[in-house]
């Protein structure tokens, strides 16, 4: 086994996590921050990575590949969009080199879709794509990537033919936070009510219009017959995943699975929704995806 | 025409409201404030209500009635809620006295809907009703109030049967305030783009689980074909009023006219939106609502 070959930088929004690769797929480091695009931007990219790089000790001849919103317009540099039906080889050849730097650092472009009836962009998850099916799984999937900006996508042959983005968690995180909300999720603990969420995506999947009125049962609820924080945290959480749920679904052909890539909370949480109406899934772990997707792409860019 | 009888009080949440009003109606005087509830709480209710009375010159003895959140629990005394279903005469018979006050200052109760399936309260919107129906409207109607908290009610014969709150305001509040979708509606003007509002306003009623995904469009539309700030915040409004509509005008019997109880903005929007959707429509000016709603509390309270 030799040494690192290349490092892999999944550049978010808020959030920056950086592997030194071997060119076998072995994880020889590791870096994560919250110095996402929106702290970098201000502070500098290059610097945030090299902070990393010489942390762990990065060879100055490595390469780099990086993913996200770093090739946002307000990234490091623009590398634009590869346009649907997108196939994932593409994001391959979009790359970017970063010019000026003292090593070979590129990033990969999102994907675009074009259609003014429906537009819609990603940044980051065309990589976890990549990571979570390879370059040519055969026939149809349906793939679900939950977070602050969820994405529903629709593949065929390995080529993105739709997608749909739901601002799920953004919503989540502002609804318990900046409104009346905030009084009755004060003080949840981590723990799970999967009854309270399971209950809620049941009601809002049922009948999504619903959704701002099953918000403000939250608060109806805790007034009229009490109830804990955690029941009060899962059905906000439970509502708004429910709704996503009915429109995700609605792409989905019989008895095709749903391939749910997300890690953590977030993976428990779609998890119990989904086996909660019965829909077949393949779970795989967000981060071992992007990582195995940044590996793709670096295989693809310096082994040629 | 004789001078002032009574005082009448819309108290909200984050606004307070006062007139000085003659016994057939006639308007004496008037003051607005931001000193809702939430400040007045800090303060004192009795400073702020005497602070304006003592700037219109009221006399000693008018008494005052109230209506909205000074009768919460966080309010000035708490009223408490008559429950549903719920006759509109019980809401001037369950106005309570706040005590070891210089003048008669009565608070009216809410309404409670105790049904663990769907609990729901309103405070103030009680009063609207009164004011726009009267005690014994005939027949059925079907009532919405837009605002912060939007209110769908449904009436018999002057009694409340069921209602349903939807966060529409505030969601809109927040997700135009503290979501990504705050750099597109940066810089809004006033005016109100109808096209964009009618077409949002189409497609959410016509698949309200789309929602998070027809607001995250507004963000993608913006990158990928450009577009101007008030078109972002009409979608944001019309996407979120859409989903609101579908439920709500689930609750409608075919051809029963919807009774709009709304001012300004909301009141255009609203119309805008339901006239979109072919709906027959009463409007109402909600303030012209609230202020006979307590004419009516006062003369039930203080002629008999």
């Amino acid at each position: 086994m030799s040494g690192p070959s290349y490092v892999a930088v999944d550049w978010g929004t808020s959030s920056f996590r950086l592997w030194l690769m071997g060119a076998g797929g072995e994880v020889f480091g590791e870096r994560r921050s919250d110095e996402g695009m929106t702290g970098a931007a201000r502070t500098g990219f290059a610097p945030v990575l090299q902070s990393h790089l010489n942390a762990l000790g990065a060879a100055a001849s490595l390469p780099v590949v990086i993913c996200g919103m770093a090739g946002a317009r307000q990234g490091w540099i623009e590398t634009g969009y590869v346009d649907t039906p997108a196939h994932l080889s593409e994001i391959l050849k979009g790359a970017v080199v970063v010019s000026g730097q003292p090593r070979d650092i590129r990033i990969l472009p999102g994907i675009a879709q074009r259609d003014a009836a429906a537009p819609d962009v990603m940044r980051g998850e065309e990589t976890l794509l990549l990571g979570a099916l390879g370059l040519d799984a055969p026939g149809e999937a349906l793939v679900c990537m939950p977070g602050t900006h969820s994405k529903w996508v629709r593949l065929r042959g390995g080529t993105v033919e739709r997608f749909a983005t739901f601002m799920t968690g953004e919503l989540f995180s502002v609804v318990a936070r900046d409104t009346i909300l905030s009084h009755a999720v004060a003080g949840a603990e981590e723990a799970v009510d999967a009854d309270a969420f399971r209950l809620a995506v049941a009601e809002a999947f049922a009948v999504p219009a619903l959704s701002a009125n099953l918000l403000f049962r939250v608060r109806s609820r805790q007034l009229l017959f009490g109830g804990s924080a955690q029941a009060a945290r899962e059905t906000i959480s439970g509502t708004l995943i429910g709704a996503e749920l009915a429109a995700g679904l609605a792409e989905r052909e019989r008895a095709t699975p749903v391939t749910l890539i997300a890690s953590g909370r977030l993976q428990r949480l779609y998890q119990i929704a989904l086996e909660g109406l019965s829909i077949p899934l393949n779970v795989m772990d967000a981060e071992e995806a992007v990582r195995r997707g940044l590996a793709g792409a670096a295989a693809a860019i310096w082994n040629n």
